[in-house]
């Protein structure tokens, strides 16, 4: 490591997800210096999960030298409210209620703690150092277990005038649709999108057609991993789910593009692995569900950044843009 | 009129419909110094239009001072390009293609002039002069012929990459519903909360249910002030008609608050007349169709604005916003 980079000042950026979390220390260039992780879902009681953070983080501190070279702590998680420093009513974390977590994080580290959600955070990052460079207007929308979304339009962030903008993945997509397993809506992107999404309209069709590879696997390994191996060697019934998939996130992607006209859509997370699979599909009832004026402008574009990279780095980023 | 209005700097602002075309001179306080009005579908030539817009507004240039009090020419218009100064493809204007609308004010009347859409230029007029008055995140919806809108997210309009955002009426509510008269969309919120759509809803019904006090109506009298007509004398079937479309639109606008988490909607145009009958079912079921993070925080409030006026104001505004 340059002295240069020892030296300089530096940020935490921390990604908080329902699962891991996963943090590093970033400096101005963007530049990960060290990373780790701990489990999130290992900590019923928000207080332990902080302490727990704690003793990974403060060796780094340490390393990367005092309190006065941090400039600051920042924060990706699911509901995290940017105005208010807390998250609310997170279906995916542990801890339930309004939790004042930017607070907390102050008092326990005595440094600024600036949250946001962590699809927010993800975009920041593609909008400092990855695909998204030089947008001033572009969505993105994270695919994993559930499905976020960060919306910049004009340069900034759109957090609106609570701090919760951006909840794409709760929008519905089909009225009285799929029942979402956790908030009990009807219908919603991520209902389908999500790698959980996928995994109900895969089980779905292998249960109507016996002769599909999917039917080679227990229920339990029925994921977005597996409907993708199976599509690889050409099951139909698996390349079906994903196009599946697709128009119903192609169907969403438009109503989005109507809203705020982005130079550009960002995917990411895991489901994107599925490649041309999911985005041919995508693209095509993108497009076709257009107002004229919009179509063939709108790039549907993959993250650039490795996924934990992204986020962590938007989520540094906050610290510095944040006045 | 008091002299220091007639020797403050004005601007002239136009609201141009696809039946109506209206203009007013307007002071810098927001006070719509003098009005008129021309016929647009009368002008199959755009050149013919700005003739005769030329015609009408000329005397007024001339009533309040000379050109140099004018700081310009604000226009609000269908499918208006705020980046571009133009009118691109819009199915309610006469004038097909695109034309470059500015330009060609801007060579007639010899002054600056700026464009953008309709319902934009709505917005603006309540953020300055009405019912946003203060706010920085809120959402225009206007209901009139067609369903238009104008977004506003930290105080300003969202315009998008290319100028062309907030299209918010040609979003898919129904996917595979109703064909859209003119764009041929399947679904789109315009398709059923425009008074169009009303209008369609309340001739299926009608025929459906002959006990209907719309059945006294000839066909081509069965239009939104009918349908509230008979709602008001406790017609079921009208009040249906209004409660179908109140699910539509609070089904819409449900998932336009997850996307910019606006303070408030406000609702606009002649379709609001209809009161409660429309506004109960929209706020129910915009509520219900919330992600849990959004309920009971967003105003669904009507323009406090005359109708006319609104644009005007706005489109005047534009003027004096623009750098």
């Amino acid at each position: 490591m340059p002295l240069s980079d020892l030296s300089g000042r530096v940020a935490l950026g921390i990604d908080i997800g329902g699962t891991n979390t996963k943090f590093g220390v970033v400096n101005h260039r963007g530049q990960v210096l060290e990373k780790g992780s701990i489990k999130t879902d290992e900590y019923e009681k928000v207080e332990d999960f902080i302490d727990a953070l704690y003793v990974e983080v403060n060796p780094l501190i340490a390393k990367y030298g005092t309190h006065k070279n941090f400039d600051g702590i920042g924060v990706g998680m699911p509901n995290g409210n940017y105005y208010k420093g807390t998250t609310e009513h997170a279906p995916n974390l542990p801890w339930k209620g309004v939790i004042p977590f930017g607070a907390m994080m102050k008092a326990k580290f005595g440094l600024r703690c600036i949250v946001t959600n962590d699809a927010n955070a993800a975009a920041l990052g593609e909008m400092l150092f990855g695909a998204a460079r030089g947008m001033k207007d572009f969505i993105m929308i994270t695919l994993g277990t559930g499905v976020g979304s960060g919306i910049v339009t004009n340069g900034s962030l759109v957090y609106g005038h609570d701090g919760f903008a951006g909840e794409l993945g709760h929008t519905i997509v089909k009225p009285g649709g799929r029942k979402h397993w956790s908030t009990g809506s009807e219908g919603s992107l991520e209902a389908y999108a999500s790698a959980s999404g996928i995994a109900i309209t895969a089980k779905k069709m292998r249960a109507e057609f016996p002769q599909s590879l999917l039917n080679q696997y227990p229920e339990s390994e029925i994921n977005s991993k597996t409907v993708y191996e199976c599509a690889s060697k050409g099951d139909p019934i698996s390349i079906e789910v994903f196009r599946y998939t697709g128009q119903k996130l192609g169907e969403a992607l438009a109503n989005f593009v109507m809203f705020s006209s982005p130079e550009a859509i960002l995917l990411f997370g895991g489901v994107i692995k599925a490649g041309d699979f999911i985005l041919k599909p995508t693209k095509l009832h993108m497009e076709r569900n257009l107002f004229p004026i919009f179509r063939d402008k709108v790039k549907l574009v993959f993250s650039e950044l490795d996924e934990a990279d992204a986020a962590i780095l938007g989520a540094s980023a906050l610290v510095w843009e944040k006045k």
